[in-house]
């Protein structure tokens, strides 16, 4: 396994292709997503810009009928080439904390490729946590905008207490049980994902910039829409999907009956994913849609944070996630929960990295930077990547081995 | 279909020996059952008081090892034959709004026979509502004794609900949960069933003998235990068997983890009754035995009478419980539940009371008792079984016919 480009390094062209579609479509436009699956995304963009259709190259299908849809849809695309930066400014955004993800990538989550033709055409990252490895033992966990203390309270116990047992929260960044989960997973130390429905560098909600600069140091800030992209109504929706999609399972938390929440929870359902609810008083509004998606979707009914782990991993021992595994070890309900690799899997940066932990004990980053000689970006996303493989855990001091 | 011996009527040698019955054993009692299940009351009750073991008689199987256990039996019976009543005063005691109901009476529930031979020896009870038939379509709701604001609430307002729908609400009679259900259903002005783990009237817990009188009034309360008999710890669990198979299911409305509520549930479950939980706040230890049957047992997540009624009737359309029925009618879960039936099958003081109900608009009992020249006990009892069957219900002017 070959180390992804880090932020740092020169974009290649498909990558550089990728960022200026995320400028130039919507996500989730099923025009792109069809020609993605046949062509390019430097055909597709050169296309674009040419204003010429890609079904007329080589190795491209085409019909009337989807002719005329890609007619519209170029039309579309082509209004927005004048906010399409220059190369150069496109590459010099993938800096400063801000980088890409695409598919293929070390640090693209599997995952994501459930969705199909609807799967991101890249995913904008602030924040130096390897993305592919904090999914892969995580919970999206969800909720009311307008959530009543006993919700907040409860979200955010749930997710302090994931955090403490080693699980990323991935939330919405929004008011509500969203912002208590990541806030939750931040009291916890742990890793928490936040997916916007605008650029990882917009404030929205405005009050809460300070909570994304804290994700952003702790976790992840997560958008399909470039650096500097507003959010808009549809956007929300069209964006639960990838929360849906990147943890191993969804938990609503309150929810009234026609809470966004519940699309979120409709697609984890679509997905096949666990979907989990949060009970709470049958007199409370906000708890409806909790109660509806148990009582009508088939949601499992979860009141603490062992339940979810318990539904997630059906072997929950630790022994079955360490590295190896063993005869007894069964598949999972979602390919990329509980990863798991042997040394031999291991990429050269993180087989140093893990190296450089003592036998005993724990080491606080910097030091394991030195003892591996990478630099600071580099063991970040190592750490990341090997205690989402189980090789390691957080401690007191740091990181130490986990014990198999 | 004859109709049933009336609470005046002199009690048979067989009811006779059964009335014994329930003095000198604890209901649940395994020798007990074994014994009535091959030979009669009234040869049992000759055996004891003879002190000669039925076992010796033609007909009665017999092992050492049940012969043994049938001595130990014997002894605790002919122990407790100074208190037995003599005949007359036995007779007696089925007055004054007491009677006694047996199996095979027509108002005896058939479901209680899902007990086998825990089966109840019989049946002591207060109140004219039949007892069959109220069970017909009833709903055991039963909860903590120490209850919150809210389940108290909620109890409530859901058997209140239930009421209204035509569903009687069959509880214990506890402080908490219990009074809550039946003082919701009595509000609704619908026929509630409290079985007691003591005499019918022995007003226990003490606060609640007004609250057992309105039962009898508009319901019935019901005993395993002969009038006079003081409650013991032991006999709440005993009891609860009876309550869980008297209801066409059960919801348990608010529960801690050991509360004596969840002995009610597994009851119900190991009966293959529908089994049913009300959330609450995962903050509360009152919620947390409901959620624990939710995630563990499989108990449905109910939030409101509606669910209830749903669940317990897969075709809960008026017309699928209305007399006669069509093709389209299905078998339910409960063979006495929503139990149907055609006007030719009724007894004839219920076909005269049911001729005697005007073709439109409703009409008083006592206007009824009249018009059908029956007595008001009579007319009671009557109108009792109508309603279960679903020729009748109530209305602002007393009973009227239902639209089929």
């Amino acid at each position: 396994m070959s180390s992804g480009p880090s932020p740092r390094e020169h974009l290649s062209e498909e990558r550089l292709a990728r960022a200026a579609l995320t400028y130039l479509a919507e996500p989730g436009d099923p025009a792109l997503g069809a020609l993605l699956a046949i062509c390019s995304p430097a055909e597709v963009l050169a296309a674009i810009k040419a204003d010429m259709l890609p079904g007329t190259g080589p190795g491209c299908g085409d019909t009337p009928a989807s002719r005329a849809a890609l007619d519209r849809a170029l039309g579309r695309w082509r209004a927005r080439l004048p906010v399409l930066p220059h190369e150069e400014r496109l590459a010099d955004m993938s800096r400063d904390g801000i980088s890409l993800s695409c598919p293929g990538d070390t640090d693209w989550p599997g995952a994501l490729d459930q969705l199909g033709q609807a799967r991101p055409y890249a995913l904008w990252l602030r924040g130096h946590m390897d993305l592919r490895f904090a999914c892969s033992r995580s919970v999206s966990m969800v909720g009311s905008r307008a959530a009543t203390s006993y919700g907040g309270h409860v979200a955010g116990e749930i997710a302090a207490d994931l955090g403490e047992r080693g699980w990323a929260v991935i939330s919405g960044g929004a008011y509500g049980i969203d912002a208590a989960a990541h806030r939750g997973a931040l009291a916890a130390e742990a890793v928490t994902i936040a997916v916007l429905a605008c650029g990882v560098d917009y404030p929205y909600p405005a009050g809460h910039a300070d909570l994304f600069a804290a994700i952003a140091g702790q976790g992840v800030v997560v958008s399909e829409w470039p650096p500097g992209c507003r959010p808009a109504r549809t956007r929300f929706l069209i964006r639960n999907r990838v929360i849906a999609a990147l943890g191993c399972g969804t938990v609503i938390v309150e929810a009234g009956e026609r809470s966004g929440a519940l699309n979120t929870a409709r697609h984890a359902a679509t997905l096949g994913k666990p979907l989990m609810a949060v009970p709470g008083p049958v007199t409370s509004a906000q708890s409806a849609g909790c109660h509806l998606i148990i009582k009508d979707w088939g949601a499992s009914c979860v009141t603490r944070a062992a339940d979810i782990i318990e539904l997630l991993s059906p072997l929950s021992a630790p022994d079955a996630l360490a590295p190896g595994g063993g005869p007894g070890r069964r598949s999972r309900p979602d390919p990329d929960a509980g990863r798991t690799a042997s040394r031999d899997d291991l990429d050269p940066d993180s087989a140093r990295v893990l190296d450089a932990l003592p036998a005993r004990g724990g080491a606080g980053t910097s030091t394991i930077a030195v003892e591996a000689g990478v630099d600071l970006d580099t063991v970040l996303r190592c750490l990341g990547r090997l205690a989402g493989y189980g090789f390691i855990e957080r401690c007191d001091r740091g990181w130490r081995l986990r014990r198999s």
